[in-house]
């Protein structure tokens, strides 16, 4: 058989992907009896009434719509009900003046990511156009949206510790500037995996970049402002000329319906919506209905406020009482400044740590986690991290309480054991 | 603004996207009192048992599988459920032996074709590889599935006129045999636009060409079997290991919501399953849901039998006593012989007739019909067509009754007009 370049590169699964099926069918197969603590899932938060409100906006739209949105074929820049929406909603909440040109509604925002790194990056344009993240580590999903390999790179992040076992990553601006290959700039913020959260002057500065080289920056708000809003004083996006900014619905609530939208010039937003009408026609229309009313109605904001934020913000510093109370102290082990965001992304800052080695080990005991070297675009640490990008994990939060208290028992018990020497031995089911 | 190649390829708005934004922006636009008839439409007739069946089983899955398929994320292949309902459909219906890993489910089966025509076609294959459809005219979205301009050819049809008003295509077999830059084949049956149904020969001739090249032949069953039926004596899909069958649930009732399915070897399927899951995760689920309980219910059964099937069988014979009855007598108009699908297809066989001339003329009299020539990838007829390939025009026999016998009526006025020497006049409120 004959794939093309792109095929070649499309087929490609992730490292993570590996991990994701490893994790699967690891747990399908798990014996009876045998309970395995998934702690390494994207998957937001099953909040009861977030769950509620939504069912009960899509019974609405299933009775007055259906015909109207789910027996015709749509826009492709999205139902008129919902972009208009969208345009009143950042309006009131953001103060932009934008009109339905400025947006598109995508079957997910990874597909608008996908649709942004396809049209902006790779071979036909004048000058080297890559995918660049100005921050390696970032959401390990932007490294599978390039159509040829090689394409997407990150800027290392410069490394800060705290005086308490804390650090952050700073942005490396400098090396940034250096790169004469930008396509496309990409971000999530609050970050997955970090947690980490723009600041004002650090957009100046991305917007600063984008615009000297008239390149468009992606801004990926999936937990930021104005929804779902998780974290603490974020950064509400910011309109430029260069910036595109992607919200999706799958942190709200709603991650299995695909639903997404950018709002940008009209420069970038139109052959998106041009790029998607030529692939997916348009997103599904139910839930475009749903969202439209969950946007206009106020549901959204009361979701955010009374649900989604308190829930992640209280679940935070259980997670982190939780580290702090049974990681062993006599390890060198550092948490990211957690600004937002559903995950905690820890360094374990030691010469003995290795993410795959800890990845296995953890697994004989019951417990996933994600490794941390799929965050980086350059795992090997040659541009500077050295062994930094093999000594992080990501843990998510959203993970049931019980799961969360019992599995970071047995991450404390593993961590122990490999800073003696070495982790338990292999029981005789370990596969991998 | 710098797009990269395939940037600007997919930016492109095919020449069908242009009449159809004409559609809705002079529809919208009408006067008070101005009434439009859109027999250019896509749409699939409402028919009121189809959309009831659909909105209960969706209440069903609302009521049953919100919290599991809509509130997580899903698998990219598609949800075990639909995976899994799939398998034993086509293995009832068809007696095909294959499990999961020979379904992908998308969101919709435009995505999947474009996915395949990304995979399989274009700069990167050890020989040139193009998207290469066996018989042009087909359907005029396949032109914008490549990520590469140029990328899709079409081997022209043989034209045979019948003895009556009728002529229908003819493959050409030989040319395709001597086409050398096969990288993927594609074709819907029955046809968009032509209504044309291939036969069992015609399908092995397809297979042993796809096989001698090792090269996938994709087989659009849209409007085919086992759903959603429409049409007389349609050819049953056929497995092979060189055939991807792609079905949709659009036509049978649920364009909106963007589910579709491809079937074949997992040599193919395995890579689409990667590209999905870079780019747009996986389809949404909360549909996927009520569409296994279609298949595993007998409900889609039902729909085709007593609702679907006949619906379009007797529409095409009322659409077609009405051309017969209305059209003049003494202009050389040919009907392609329907076996099926939703669209009556013109063949204006008069030196006069120009489809964009007529389109127009029609426009001014409110009447939309779809220009013949966006579905033919060579519409300058340099291949050997001539001037056919602006001598026809797509009807949808989905529109109402009223409109399209309102609708023919005027048609057929314009024609007469055209054929004594042009078009009435334009009116002044004329656009275009």
């Amino acid at each position: 058989m004959i794939l093309s370049g792109v095929g070649t590169k499309m087929a490609s699964p992730s490292g993570l992907r590996s991990i994701m099926e490893d994790i699967a069918t690891t747990t399908a197969a798990a014996a009876p009896g045998e309970r395995f603590l998934n702690l390494g899932i994207g998957n937001p938060a099953y909040i009861p009434e977030v769950a509620e409100t939504w069912r009960r906006l899509t019974a609405a739209a299933l009775a007055t719509d259906f015909g109207e949105a789910s027996c015709r074929y749509g826009p492709s820049r999205g139902s008129r009900e919902l972009v208009g929406a969208v345009v009143r909603y950042l309006g009131e909440h953001l103060g932009w003046d934008i009109g339905p040109r400025n947006v598109v509604v995508g079957p997910g925002s990874q597909m608008l990511c996908f649709i942004a790194a396809a049209m902006f990056t790779g071979a036909g344009a004048p000058r080297p156009a890559g995918l660049v993240l100005p921050m390696s580590p970032d959401y390990t999903g932007y490294q599978g949206l390039t159509l040829a390999a090689g394409q997407v790179t990150g800027v290392e992040a410069a490394l800060r510790r705290g005086t308490d076992r804390s650090f952050t990553y700073e942005f490396d601006f400098d090396a940034l500037r250096r790169r004469t290959d930008l396509g496309l700039l990409m971000l999530s913020t609050p970050s997955n995996p970090t947690g980490r959260s723009l600041t004002a002057a650090e957009l100046d500065q991305l917007i600063d970049v984008a615009a000297s080289r008239d390149v468009p920056l992606l801004v990926d708000n999936a937990y930021g402002e104005p929804f779902p809003g998780i974290g603490e004083d974020a950064l509400p996006p910011r309109r430029h000329d260069n910036v595109i900014n992607c919200f999706t619905l799958s942190k709200a609530g709603l991650p299995g319906e695909r639903i997404g939208f950018a709002v940008g010039p009209e420069r970038y937003i139109a052959p998106m919506v041009s790029f998607l009408a030529n692939s997916a026609l348009h997103a599904p229309q139910l839930m475009q209905a749903a969202v439209a009313v969950a946007l206009s109605s106020g549901a959204m904001d009361e979701l955010v406020s009374t649900a989604i934020r308190p829930f992640y913000a209280q679940r935070r510093k259980v997670v982190e009482k939780m580290l702090f109370g049974k990681l062993p102290a006599g390890i060198d082990w550092r948490l990211h400044a957690g600004q937002g965001g559903m995950f905690c992304w820890l360094w374990i800052d030691q010469p003995w740590f290795d993410d795959l080695v800890f990845y296995e080990a953890l697994k004989r005991e019951g417990v996933f986690v994600v490794p941390g070297r799929h965050f980086f675009t350059d795992p090997t640490g040659a541009g500077g991290f050295g062994r930094h990008a093999r000594q992080c994990f990501r843990l998510s939060i959203s993970a049931d309480l019980a799961a969360l208290s019992d599995g970071i028992g047995r991450i404390a018990r593993v961590l122990d054991e490999m800073s003696h020497g070495g982790p338990a031995p292999a029981r005789t089911r370990e596969t991998v």
